[in-house]
């Protein structure tokens, strides 16, 4: 089977790299050639567009920052979609927009082609480890064919409903993680000002009903002042304004939400979005 | 040795319960006489005052609702220090003011009286499976000294500083515990608002960066429309205004802070006091 796969950042070059691992055939295409010299040396082919990939892809993956670049990449001038033949499968593994993910759906399903929304959760580690958490939305029987592929990419791969739906399990993710980090953040804040001891409060409050993910894992970068990324500050805002985008479309309201959006926005403003986001730390 | 217990409320009862169990002689005493039956059929012996229970006790734990409560069992006509001899240990379970409890163990140790703020983690069920986390302030030696009769009651015990050291640390832990409720509850309106299936949800977003004690325990209640107290929102809304006493004392901003104290306020004047902090989801 062979495997177009474009957008080869931090995460799409180690999940592209556990595909050719796993045995798959990948043509490849990235904006700067640099990017798949590695790629490359095991073995992928390099296309000159996204078309050129999907003239002879029967599953075209796209790992790519936001929405339009997306739109771009499947339906641009040199989009993919021209190429792609009945019968294929898009799996866009981006965080983006849902209801655009279910316009560019339809729009694939008229030319016989599926889709799949597979967004991931995990960062770097998980994506270089075939850790990363996978939630995907499109037809059962599309998803249960390209389970396979999923697997050479991550663990825990869920199913979560129709076209659409893997996005949106994305942002609410996203929602409840970056509210954890708000709540590690503020939590640390206090536990400084009052004087305690850090690494032993750390220990006290980790292992009771307070405990998260975050503070298990970014309270003590924090403290440590280690603010390298292992997700980004500027994708978390990204993330978190599709989430807005969202809340807008539904009409609802998210008082908490829409402050960690407005406090991301400012970590943005301050220069810090290419810092880890636990360097929402740094905003006092 | 002799403990004196103060305080048998859904906590109180099933921590003097264990320490009874553990082979401790207990001196006890309620406001209503009907809470000490079932203690008083293990063996427990029933007093008519704070003070009365403190003559003959070597220990004297209390484990009230708020700061003012402590004060009176302490220090009101019928309190505690006047009948404590020196030597003696008061040990404040409740969870209080930090800055009254440093004055509350100064003023004690005028008389030969040391103090432990000793805070619990872990509600109800916590305190009958003996596995509540105890966050302690206080003298080192006076820590080890009452260990044995803390490890009657709980498992995660961590010295974490002189006396106040205690409630410092545990107001950090109920922020960063109530801000990933705030985050569970603004997550599932979000995945509910956008059709996603919700026990789906809750699996695809339990086992990454999103994961939380409250995510994991109170996301399914909520879903359930289970609203029964493990900790109720009248005593979370207490425990934040604590915070904010503190978060003014210190001049430190704290905005999602401050946001889930306003939204549980406004629980308690929606009538929601009694109900599990879980139903901070019937806010919208």
């Amino acid at each position: 089977m062979n495997i177009g796969f474009v957008g080869l950042g931090i995460m799409g070059r180690p999940m592209a790299s556990n595909l050719i691992e796993a045995g798959y055939v990948l043509r490849i295409y990235s904006r700067t050639a640099e990017t798949c010299r590695g790629l490359a040396a095991l073995g992928a082919s390099l296309c000159d567009s996204p078309a050129s990939v999907a003239a002879e892809s029967d599953v075209f993956i796209s790992m790519l920052p936001d929405t339009s670049d997306v739109e771009s990449v499947l339906f641009g001038s040199k989009g993919a979609a021209k190429e792609l033949l009945p019968g294929a499968v898009v799996i866009d593994m981006s965080t983006i927009s849902p209801s655009a993910t279910m316009g560019f759906a339809e729009k694939l399903s008229a030319g016989g082609i599926d889709m799949l929304d597979a967004p991931v959760s995990g960062g770097e580690s998980g994506a270089k480890q075939r850790t990363l958490s996978i939630m995907v939305g499109g037809k059962r029987e599309v998803f249960e064919r390209c389970l396979p592929i999923l697997r050479a990419m991550g663990k825990n791969i869920v199913h979560t409903g129709p076209n659409g739906a893997g996005q949106k399990t994305k942002l609410v993710n996203q929602v409840v993680g970056a509210l954890n980090l708000l709540a590690t953040v503020e939590g640390i804040r206090l536990a400084r000002a009052s004087g305690l001891d850090l690494p032993n409060t750390l220990n006290a409050v980790a292992s009771g009903a307070a405990s998260s993910w975050m503070w298990a894992n970014l309270g003590p970068k924090m403290i440590a002042g280690d603010f390298a990324p292992g997700f980004s500050i500027k994708l978390q805002q990204k993330d978190l304004r599709l989430v807005q985008d969202s809340l807008q479309e539904l009409g609802l309201a998210a008082p908490a939400t829409s402050l960690i959006y407005q406090l991301f926005t400012r970590a943005v403003e301050m220069g810090l979005g290419e810092e880890g986001n636990q360097a929402l730390y740094k905003l006092w």
